[in-house]
């Protein structure tokens, strides 16, 4: 199987380093007939791109996305659509010290000892540079979705560093650098500050969810849809968890709260985030993720070199203190990509998605 | 794909139902010339066989495992190895209700959603009873990477309910029935007693640990060892969180404190969890799974039937009152096919894993 | 990849040995709701059986399957379909010597190489034994297939050693020992009579051909129809060629010739065999095969041992004196295979089969 | 799957349209450390361009290959390899009259059905010129496997229309327009000069040839290394008819003669092409293909449009009389990624390929 490809039936297969001479991805499998421009894309890549605040790394990379193939007159053509972004801003020279280095939390070492030998620039295939590509197919994927079930799909900060984010509302994600559901974010923008001068980072937790998903998507086995969640967002650099509806809360729990129970008017509750045996149950899909703090910090890290000599490595270059800043729209991608899958996988095997027959779904809180 | 297929070069195929005439799996790409008999997987199917104890359930089955093909002579062929378990103590007249209604925190109303019909007899195939032949399969994986690597899988409880439980040894687990590392387990039982005659379930939290992995498994991007042990784990029933390495408690760390330094004398420590960028580093893997209360219990749920008409539904039938119990051997069985599908990836790309150049990794404590 | 297992989303693992306990498949992607039986499927099982007349190998073999799973009062689920046959009539004495042996045109050179060691009883995996579960997973694509869209598949012999037959119906076809669509087959008879006296072997020509096949089946590039055809028809034991429609009679053809012009009563010709640019054009599907005479000969024949040294290899055991003359039915199974699982990927990725915009296709003469 | 993915662990996903603004392909699981340059691939392209005689199409393309990603300082990550080929010299306006049409022997009409639209701009991807990313992948395997193995690729053109070419040398084939291992090629250019005037087509038969590969590549069922071939090369435009060894002659042979006997110094013959159980033998591996005459000619066709009416289909635009004349670089390409995949199949199960215990092997005349 190609490593580098996510989905069965929607297949991405993204290709580039951080500091290569372009970045993108390939989607095969894209049903024909939807409409599809670059702009489509370019507003999801606009919402994850670096630069755009303080908080956030300072490299000014304009991702500007290309559609090389699989799209014309506007429409998808239905063959793969390839999806270019050239790398603009790299600043390579920064780089020089470490290729002989191991920075301590990277992949540096792990690269090393399996490839035998490595692009260190800016962390080269290891760097969050590469979900560039995973958000532009990403945006395919939700634009269909949103089409065909009206499916919406929306991520937000629920922990920053040691401080956890009330929820206030979806509302306010928009319209501030965390992503966050409040309408405040002062206290969260100092402890940014504080941080960055220290030259340390912190870790994050968001929240990820959709609606409007239709029931049955998954497979009994092995191929869940959580299972296949898990997957796709534990893939993303820095995750460290992944729960689904109540997640790690559940084990404390017990059967007769934990169970949803079904009325006529629909479902009572949503601990199961969304999925029952695998398979979505048409309710709102929850799942949180859990991200370590970046391991590139300003700060000198003890560490060793090629020849496992010790060394004192401090990373130069340009970092995001915190990744859980501009992951949302990340997740929310990768979200996309696993329903998006599912939904032609179960179109193949038991034709279209039963809009009809759904018995009343209550949607979560 | 095959949704009912895990791995790409070791790969097994589960099929059967609870109720069915039998189950099994069939696994493709064992390499040849490995001795391998129905003993050495009945071991671990025994570890797992329900009805040992009181706190599981009742139903017995002595799981007595067939080697139909893929071995001659006691050694591995190379060819699919297709296992073999028999159904014998079905009671299906313990299900002639549930096949009209839909049991709250089930698979029932997904399953008839998604297929327009279902195999209602204990569970069908959303039953924990096809875990079996996952264990069947990495007993054959959990062979060739200890034969190979000296690799070693392990897994206990941490968490019983709201009961944390303490780690003492690894030497206890085997000793008593909840793979937990104490030497007593008294109030452990007691807690179980209640519950059980309340009619009602509890959850878990269990530890997943691999030591003696080699260096270098794992994929980019994607495809990461991380994000395949997520989704070994997620799939199995009844999981709702999975961590790795420090997990969600790292969303709180500081870069300077979370990322593991080396020195020449190995990682000072290992908050990684045993894999960084998606690889393994050869420290221990270290993960945790969350597993909710069983919906299967005796108190009555609300719910509907098919017709969407409000309906209590009784739970007949064996259940366990905490499937967390027996799911130490399945969670061991899930990460040893993880690595045995990742060891055969990493020599088809780089030829055999380089043992040699191994620095010194440092163990977990 | 799974190398034992066909299809994408109709999937069928294969695993088994000539002489191990049983020979079977697994069946993943089925569509739900469909009624299936183990008379449907062993209706051609018996078509394909040996022993069946003095033409072919006398190893008496019933052949009989089981369901495992995957069906539930009498129709498909949507899960796993496992088949079993358990073999019975091994004479493994027949095989004491060969273990040291290769004997030639047969895989026992090769397999001894690639795994380090073999089953050599019957040949063992490499026995056309195994291509009873091929069939009875292709009873079920067929059965799907002629439901859906009145799909009918059939083969024919075209040819026998250097005898050409000349196509008088189908109909006669089902009415003689050789799958030839000619009343008489006298002459196909002594000519048996006198290769298996001179125990010897001879090859075959098959044509097989599907009618019913809805439009558009295949993708443009590398998974074309054709192309998947040819992959599943050259992995027949001893097929030597594929061609598809006028096959290697196109290269002498001029352009003006071999295009099959379009009118509004439908096409005018089909040297193309029924595929276009690698999808299929509502067409009959035509394809011929080339089988090589056995290799399983009495006749005594030259060749080495595992150490290299000369040996004359005399082939006990029973053995079909043309492997041609059971292969029609086998043939058959892996055109439904193949149609079967561009069915599915074609619903996946464009809905429903489009069967009301169909232009008017002419059928074969 | 992936339908424009060709292979399991060396996957090439090809992506673009004839007249789209580029093309190329994504190589996932290259081994690292390999020596790759621009120039590497540059080589194989230009010896398939179009434009370099005139026997062929007029399109000039420079076909300059740009690596995006997946090399570093000269060698291979191991991390996908991004190859880009920009169109240059489309020709758009010659297609505007066959958006409505559908041409006789091409892929519009399945095209239309499948998808419900289609790029007709030079057959969009239908066209021969995504051929060109085959080649450039291809020529990354052949260089590994040539410095693994010693793997030495070659094809050449056997029958142009009705003539049949005498085998006289491979040293010619580099040397003339078609590929041709004859000295003097002049009747040739005579018969496709008449050919070309008369605005019509033909055909031809090509031989492919790989020496230098190890035994034991190939997968007993299924995926057999045969099956893949045919696969392969089925799947190349306009290819009807596919071959290995003495292929369709098999049929007429007899045992005796069509066994390879193996002797101490090797095998005595290679009627089996270098396959046997569908596994390789150490032996030449021979292939044929049969190519049908080019769909797009000059002299007017009938044919409909789409609403049903009929139409004279006039074909502009520049295109090859004989499209087997620039296949041989194609089907070699194509061989070798088989190869190449079978190769890390292969490593992967069983170690790394034994060479050593090879016993001698005879190649072919």
């Amino acid at each position: 199987m190609s490593g580098n490809t996510i989905g069965t039936l929607f297949c991405v297969t993204n290709f580039g380093e951080s500091h290569g001479p372009a970045i993108g991805c390939v989607i095969d499998g894209c049903p024909p007939g939807m409409e599809l421009s670059e702009a489509d894309i370019q507003h999801d890549l606009d919402r994850r791109r670096p630069g755009t605040s303080r908080h956030v790394t300072q490299r000014q990379e304009p991702d500007a996305v290309e559609i090389l193939s699989g799209v014309y007159q506007g429409r998808t053509t239905g063959t793969p659509i390839a999806l270019l972004i050239r790398n603009q801003d790299q600043r390579s020279k920064d780089y020089g010290e470490i290729a002989q280095q191991f920075r301590p939390g990277h992949a540096d070492y792990t690269y090393w000892h399996k490839y035998g030998l490595r692009d260190p620039r800016g962390g080269g295939r290891s760097s969050a540079r590469l979900t560039a590509p995973t958000v532009a197919a990403g945006a395919v994927a939700r634009k269909w979705l949103g089409e065909k079930f009206g499916t919406q799909i929306r991520a937000c900060m629920t922990q920053l560093g040691e401080l956890t984010l009330p929820f206030e509302s979806w509302e306010h994600v928009p319209h501030n650098p965390f992503f966050a559901p409040v309408a405040d974010v002062q206290q969260y923008e100092a402890y940014m500050d504080t941080l960055r001068k220290a030259g340390d980072s912190c870790g994050a937790r968001l929240r990820v969810q959709a609606s409007g998903v239709p029931v049955g998507l998954g497979e009994p086995l092995y191929d869940r849809l959580d299972a296949d969640i898990a997957h796709a967002l534990m893939g993303l650099n820095a995750v460290k968890g992944v729960e689904i509806g109540d997640g790690f809360a559940s084990a404390a729990q017990r059967g007769t709260l934990h169970g949803d129970s079904l009325t006529p008017e629909g479902f009572a509750s949503n601990h199961a985030g969304g999925i029952l045996g695998g398979l979505s149950t048409g309710q709102d899909i929850e799942a949180t993720i859990a991200i370590k703090p970046t391991s590139s910090i300003i700060s000198p890290r003890t560490s060793i070199d090629v020849q496992g000599r010790p060394v004192d490595v401090v990373t130069k270059g340009r970092h995001d203190p915190c990744v859980g800043i501009r992951a949302a729209p990340i997740a929310e991608a990768l979200l996309a990509l696993v329903l998006m899958d599912h939904a032609l996988r179960h179109r193949a095997q038991c034709g279209d998605v039963r809009q009809a027959v759904r018995p009343i779904p209550a949607s979560n809180a």
